[in-house]
């Protein structure tokens, strides 16, 4: 791969001299048809971002219309429809007391975008709290400043030295719960972690970044709602803000159209960004209240403004696109209708994994279904990493038509909305055969 | 203000309490059309990215072909035309030596993953580097890594408590000299301010970060070559990498396709992003070499691998806009037929405004002119800022049909390629009233 010109994301480039890259070259629905005729059912929405399916009719045509129109301008004194559509409809659906929003490109750029503006926030309101408490397992994007509030090892370990220090606290790990509580018993009992790192910080820390109900890229973590109710009292209670992080749980993913409903709770901010377009163009967005906005509202020369702009902005492709997303939700009754998919892909899941030998768990909240894969189901061991079990099982779902895209040795099905249940049948059927034929019966 | 939904971006928004948003509905070529049947011409290419203007027919076209397609897929493990044709087209004009493309969203995670990937490199080397060198002036992004070597007060000041230090020193200011010379007789002697820099912290430092020949958001500092030879001649002597970040002045905005070929220069890193996709979709990449590459080649289990991800890094409704974008600078043989009209439109400035009694410098590289305004010529003395001269000037020049969006009190002119000179006659009429209406004559 040394002549090969790109170089992939998350990609050790090396491993490709043995796998050799595939090229898509047509999408439709769940299905990715690659240029040697083979097909494969996106099982992951390509990075959970294609949530209605690739090359829908509906998304298309919008966007060969507004292409027509206004493809781009710039955002700073001028305004466009798309924007304003988008804006009012995710005003109207996003929890209580979020008023405002604030357009970015992608979802590592919203994380920057809130936690900037709860840090000036504060300094607008002359307090200086330059700290951040966030998850082991909290992931919230790799630009810098996001990466230093990211929980995992392998993406954040590297750049130590050229990022600020925040404050890692335990997160909830309900399979392995320090407090040996079962899901059904659990009253949040590891909320002490982060109760005692707010009590102890509360002078030095404007906000404290969470994934509500499941942590995604740290290993499909799903934790109560009480996790998350408590953690708003607490952070309300001490004058800290609480940003959510939808990106990747947001647009109905968890069965909810926000993951925030599960615990009824209105954050400080909001962040959302990966399906908002149904995976066709980069946008992000940050919701926050009015409280926050007021703080940098004055005349110009008090030079409180927030200052923070891509140049794409706004952008009113993407700003037709997410618009007829949430047309397509309302329209098509998706979360009602998701339900009993999610359900079925659930008890499928359940019903090929749950008696397997190393099989550790099988979890799931809304169209998120997670089976972590062990090497001893008792003392829930995990295999030897550099057995690389989730990448083989992965590789050979793909030789069976899925992209099952492993995270470790967790096997995810994350699949776009629209997935019909034969497909459903057919993508948890070949990631047990591929599981098996890796690891045997 | 307090009721309207977005919060736009780099605005205090109760200016537009006085000065309502205007609502755009339609961009065609170097026009934009609001509501109310006014037209602007878009002087500054909406940002600095609509660098062939508004719904350009071959590239609306080739987005309509490419979302029949192929809209998006996962960039790990897939790969598609778009991405292998546009990086084949730009590997081949980028400066001898860069030869590893790398994909993202927007320009600040392009200069994110070009600080990741230098400190990475040299730690993968066994060397903690964790400094980078930056210029006064200097813009690269706002993401906190991107806000960390940003050399412009007015949007770093406000988050230093929550970025790492970097080093920053003096760079260029021709207009305003230390050394007291012309630019004919330079001979970069403000260079000693860097060399000085990197001399004594070499051991420390990964990177310089620069903007080659022009420094565009810290006020349009063009600046001759031979600092940007000496400053890659240093960097290499002394094993330091050179960023040039090329978001703003690439694709053929200095009058070369890239601003570092008027120094003949090869960087180690060059970021690119804003007109790459003509101003249609976000799009970023980071051009590298194979040294740099090499260092993150290695078996998996060494993990050694670059890990940073966007979801649609590697778009191909991006890329395929970007593939289109290289083919119209070809076909049309653009470099070659912007120059009569940039130096048109220079002549054209200088006419109305050298001779004018507020006009400190009127300084110009390729397709970028900028008019310096200054309360006193002589001294070179600076407005006061509160006054806001340059955006009562922009706000007129709205109201005579153009976007000329001002930086300060700089007055400046980037627009699309194929503006036609009567456009320019226009626009630099529009832009001369404007100011005689502000300022007096």
């Amino acid at each position: 791969m040394k002549d090969y010109p790109i170089w992939h994301p998350c990609t050790q480039m090396k491993d490709h001299e043995k796998y050799p890259l595939i090229k898509i070259v047509k999408g439709k629905g769940v299905y990715l048809y690659d240029d040697k005729g083979n097909s494969y059912i996106d099982a992951i929405s390509s990075w959970w971002v294609n949530i209605l399916g690739h090359s829908n009719e509906r998304l298309n045509n919008v966007l060969k219309e507004q292409v027509e129109k206004l493809e781009h301008v710039i955002f700073a004194n001028f305004v466009h429809d798309p924007a304003l559509k988008l804006s009012e409809k995710l005003l109207k659906i996003v929890p209580d007391g979020l008023r405002k929003i604030f357009f970015a490109d992608n979802g590592s750029s919203a994380i920057e975008v809130a936690m900037k503006m709860s840090f000036a926030y504060f300094k607008n309101n002359g307090v200086i709290k330059p700290k951040f408490i966030y998850l082991d397992s909290g992931y919230h994007g790799e630009t810098l400043g996001a990466l230093s509030v990211c929980g995992e090892e392998l993406y954040a370990e590297m750049y130590k030295e050229i990022m600020i220090e925040n404050i890692r606290v335990k997160g909830p790990d309900c399979y392995r719960c320090p407090f040996g509580k079962s899901r059904e018993e659990c009253n949040a009992e590891c909320f002490i972690y982060v109760e005692e790192a707010i009590k102890k910080n509360k002078d030095v820390v404007s906000a404290v970044l969470i994934e509500p109900i499941v942590q995604c890229a740290g290993g499909f973590k799903i934790y109560p709602e009480i996790y998350l109710k408590k953690l708003r009292d607490i952070t309300r209670e001490n004058n800290i803000h609480l940003i959510a992080d939808e990106i990747a749980v947001g647009f109905g993913r968890t069965g909810k159209m926000f993951a925030c409903e599960h615990a009824g709770i209105t954050p400080d901010f909001m962040t959302l960004s990966k399906g908002i377009t149904g995976g066709y163009i980069p946008l992000s967005v940050v919701l926050t209240t009015d409280e926050v906005y007021d703080a940098f509202y004055s005349d110009y020369c008090v030079l409180k403004a927030f200052l923070h702009s891509h140049s794409y902005t706004g952008n009113p492709l993407a700003c037709s696109l997410a618009v007829e997303v949430l047309n397509i939700f309302e329209e098509e009754n998706l979360l009602e209708k998701n339900k009993e998919k999610y359900e079925y892909l659930y008890q499928k899941v359940l019903e090929y994994f749950s008696g397997y030998k190393y099989c550790g768990e099988v979890r799931s909240k809304g169209f998120i279904t997670a089976v972590e894969l062990v090497e001893d189901r008792k003392s829930k061991k995990s295999f030897d990493w550099k057995k690389r079990v989730g990448f083989q099982i992965y590789r050979k779902s793909l030789t069976k038509g899925a992209l099952l895209r492993n995270l470790g040795d967790i096997i995810y099905f994350m699949p776009p909305y629209i997935i019909s249940f034969d497909e459903i049948d057919k993508l948890v059927q070949i990631a047990y055969e591929s599981t098996i034929e890796v690891l045997g019966e």
